[in-house]
């Protein structure tokens, strides 16, 4: 994420007329020879091993949070409180207690803030949603989406450590459910508004895993696979999935929506393409249009390149970036703001729960 | 259905050898003027009204019940006693309870019994289930199965009557859940073996329609969406699904399985093309395999044309007359027998006993 | 062919109402043993070894002609001179001076005649027709169409003998040029108007194979490729190619055609689908449809299954025989008639004289 | 095309280990204003609008031409007698002569030197030529190649001037010939070797345009389209097509090879997927794969995100300098060298000269 995150920054003046010229001024790590390799790849001026020293900076006007979740809410606390901007990957916190202090701060501190999100910003999700706000779709009646991805299976992968702490409950807080679920709850609620209950199922596969750094091998804490059942606030029904177990699939986040006009369908391994159905269109010609996201009039497509050639994953980032900046630059807050994030994480703590009890679980309405 | 299925006793000599050859012997409705016609236009020798007269008819040796879902049990049983063999269209029964009086009727006469669970017999399906059965998915983590129409969006859609009898709650039983889900639950359970419990919702979108017979607005008894959670007794979790408002669907069924080692998926949309990804596969060429069922080598496509050209919806029917007809001149029963037809039954008995009382429900186990 | 022309005889009025009431009178062919098992197959009443019988026969009244090409001209024009109905197999002769032939036979003789290019009645290229003649394309500029198939690749496949007569060029008259281009020759000029001059080339990549019948190993004589660079009348350009060398296609019958205002894509190996561009829809929403040929305002559909459903291969022969009958009723002539069949012989005459001359080369105006 | 440029100087070293650590040292345009402003967004150092300074300038080592067509070969003669490493947009020059003059002034100068043929190095570009080096495919009978867009349709859209001097046949040289076709040659030489002989067709089918220089309606000198039959050395036949008139398609770059034991399709619009389909699969599991180029296995893939995210358009520039400067640095050249773009030339000559001819046009063989 800190190469995404970097990318970002450095790249966003070249193709947006932004507010502010962002300065790569310091990067921190524990690890102080890997953060000095990544300072030197990236062209940041300064290395720090303690986050500490970096929020009271006063030469930083932006603290932007990538390491794991479990630090989340320490450093975002202390760097609202020294006035700055943040910016923080997501899942915000490890459940919604600890996101709740979060937001409690930036509001407190009256700070610009943003959970990284970062799909609302493929260009086809944010046409999507353009679609949606011009009220082509009518009543909803069903959303689905799913996020399946393969790379667990194998139950010699150990847990925790170097590159897994996704794997690790106390570092990651849950398994799929924070990881891949909060990116298809934060979108879902964009686009379709609240979730009022959820009925969950969650399962780990692999009981237990070697930790790599006792070497032991311990139960697996995290859920390998999370399920839900949910009603929307407006009435419609959704399924959603999320699972590191599904052979075939490296990150196919997919989304549908189906609405009494018109439905929408789009999917990660193939991002810049929306499928539209409109039953507007005249009877013998109404089909699934292939919508090719890479013409000017598509969102953010005017600052790339001509019609017809792509961008990629971590457009998405330079896009929020830049998004973020314009809305700081005029004393606006940014969408997902953490008070959003903090919405995602109800959502994923219902769906802990509702796994827990085998029961419907309301989700906590602020 | 009277076409489709007069249709496949009239073709599957043409195209199989079985070691009957089926004689369209009598047409039996209702309504005596619309059967005449029917019986010209399929060749039928003779028309009833009455079907407790064909039951009764030494001549006929095959009972095929395409009838309302209301109708089934009665007639099935009476056929049985008769001592016919007997097909039934889908569902077998309006709940398990109608279904476990005719298997017990058809198992005590001892007579050849189908139920026209038509969509095992789609080229892809049918290897689907040959790929299973050679043991290429391994462990099986995910089942995923849909079923979208889009058919009774418009609230001015009358429910009951002529054609529409599948909105008339007396007489099918259920909306899409007995019609739709059905089918999904036939299959899955066929591919994944026995589901041992579900959380489900159903939802019925417009509440009061128009009756078509008494012409009085009343509230509408059907589901118009269903969907589930499950856990199969081999430990995989699936998501079910099917409803009539998901615009741009006309009959999306689609199912996905995710094993350790290979994945499948398949939609009646594009129902001659099997997803096929196989782990085994060399990393770097690793993909979805598109196979168009259309080679000799594919199951019942050695009967048909020549390789590159396809097939359609009703053949599936012409092959489930060919194999029935097949397994009865040997004495053997060809699945779906009616006991299969009841384990799908209790399922959707648990999937709306789920959907009822908003709790985790176990399906029978026999 | 045999057994997709008795098979449309056979299930017309299942489906259409259509004027005339076929009946499978005789079958013709050189072997009567196998003669006798088609008819016992399909229901015909009488079989005949000596074609000049049933040609002469009162009792008939449509001569269907689907035996090898080398033959055709013989028995059309004879069926003719009887005053018989003629539906004959494509291509219509060897070359065009034997097309014209037969025409002259039909014309002096006043009777209805059909060439079976069977393809003008999927139910998705038949709207592709009706898109065009409404207008909607506007200026056409760019057509393309090959037909792709890979049986032959193997240098052990024999040439000749029983199943193999398309790989002698006494028999077949040439390869791929009169087999497979001809389908796309003839569905472009349905859609697109004359085409004004060709400039080919012809390959045959396996130089020698064992003749089946001699056991000798004999130079091939037809052609294994065929492409041809096009213009049209009406100015427009194409490039048309066929082959059976190209692996992984079984029969990808594909055309595109590139207007003005829209354009459109299709395929045979998806056949129910039509891919269709239109400029005129909004900006931001323009993409390519992928309309699903399944519904009752579809061409032909109205006459087949619920919406959704798909129909095969087979049926276009039942659409052929469906629209001959009722244009025969009425005195009138169906296309593509006699007379069109040899407009395409003229054009595969230009591509087979280019491919010699390597030269660009002029299409015969009649 | 500047743009692109600076973004991978700019990049490189963010994900690629190269000898050269590239700097930003000169941007030169003839208009002042737009090169400072261009300087500033994005860290160049001076600017200049004198080119001839800037190939004399002791300070820089990469001359990088991206100015239209008419000027490459004076800048790049001049760059290469002045020993600077020179990388050239393509085509190389206007035409073969040009070009020839290039390549004898760089080969004489023995500087490294690359044409901008930015496609090879997309991943799924560069797998197909690794599964064809790997001898997967066998002998080849077909290659086939289209690029197709849809921006010059409008008879209103002037010739030449600002963004337009493509329209400008003398400073473009020709049309969509040079423009499109010269990138699909350039990868078909680079798969399947060299292309022996041509038989083209081109066409402008608006004849006159307003030119916006002068504000006078005149001749149009490019060809809008251009199609050509071609046989590659290796006996294999090939069409190829380009296009400006294909409603539809922004830029769909399309690719095909059809061998004898495998076939390869790929299309710029989906650049991230492969498709491949081997017939040494078992017969019944073969079909079209689509493989994802987003995995580690993947060419250059092991420097970008997590398996299942993708890369864009502007990725394979970087690509290209990062394989420029890593041969570079070892003293050697990196394909697509300026010898190689002659090549291209001499094929784009022949289409040329044979849509002249209208006759059949060996390519020089050098």
């Amino acid at each position: 994420m800190g190469r995404t995150h970097s990318n970002a920054f450095r790249k966003v003046t070249n193709f947006f007329d932004v507010p502010f010229e962002p300065v790569l001024h310091t990067v921190c790590a524990r690890n102080e020879e890997r953060a000095r390799a990544f300072a030197e790849k990236w062209g940041y001026a300064n290395v720090e091993t303690d986050w500490r020293k970096v929020v009271d900076s006063p030469e930083i006007d932006l603290i932007d949070i990538a390491s794991p979740n479990d630090t989340h809410a320490e450093i975002a606390i202390a760097a609202a409180k020294a006035g700055k901007m943040v910016m923080c990957e997501k899942p915000l916190g490890r459940n919604a207690a600890e996101s709740e202090a979060i937001v409690e701060a930036v509001e407190k501190a009256g700070v610009p803030n943003m959970v990284w999100y970062n799909y609302r910003r493929v260009p086809a999700v944010t046409m999507a949603k353009q679609l949606i706000d011009e009220g082509r779709l009518g009543r909803i009646f069903h959303y689905r989406a799913k996020f399946l991805q393969d790379w667990t299976i194998s139950a010699d992968l150990p847990q925790g450590g170097e590159g897994l702490w996704r794997l690790d409950v106390k570092v990651a807080g849950s398994g799929v459910t924070g990881d891949l679920l909060a990116h298809c709850i934060d979108t879902a609620m964009w686009l379709n508004g609240g979730i009022a209950e959820v009925s969950a199922v969650t399962e780990t596969f692999i009981k237990e895993r070697k930790h790599s750094l006792t070497g032991e091998v311990a139960p697996v804490g995290i859920d390998d696979a999370s399920l839900f059942l949910a009603r929307f606030r407006n009435g419609s029904l959704a399924t959603f999935e999320a699972t590191r177990y599904a052979r075939g699939h490296k990150a196919l986040y997919t989304l549908e929506i189906n609405g009494e006009h018109a439905s929408i369908m789009w999917d990660l391994h193939d991002l810049h393409r929306l499928q539209w159905f409109d039953h507007k269109d005249q009877g013998k010609l109404r089909g699934w249009r292939s919508i090719h996201i890479i013409d000017r009039e598509h969102p953010y497509m005017g600052n790339w390149w001509v019609p017809g050639l792509q961008i990629g994953y971590e457009h998405t980032f330079i896009h929020q970036v830049a998004d973020f900046l314009t809305a700081a630059g005029g004393g606006n807050a940014a969408a997902p703001t953490f008070r959003e994030g903090l919405a995602t994480d109800d959502v994923t703590d219902a769906v802990l729960a509702s796994a827990a009890s085998r029961a419907w679980t309301p989700v906590r309405e602020r």
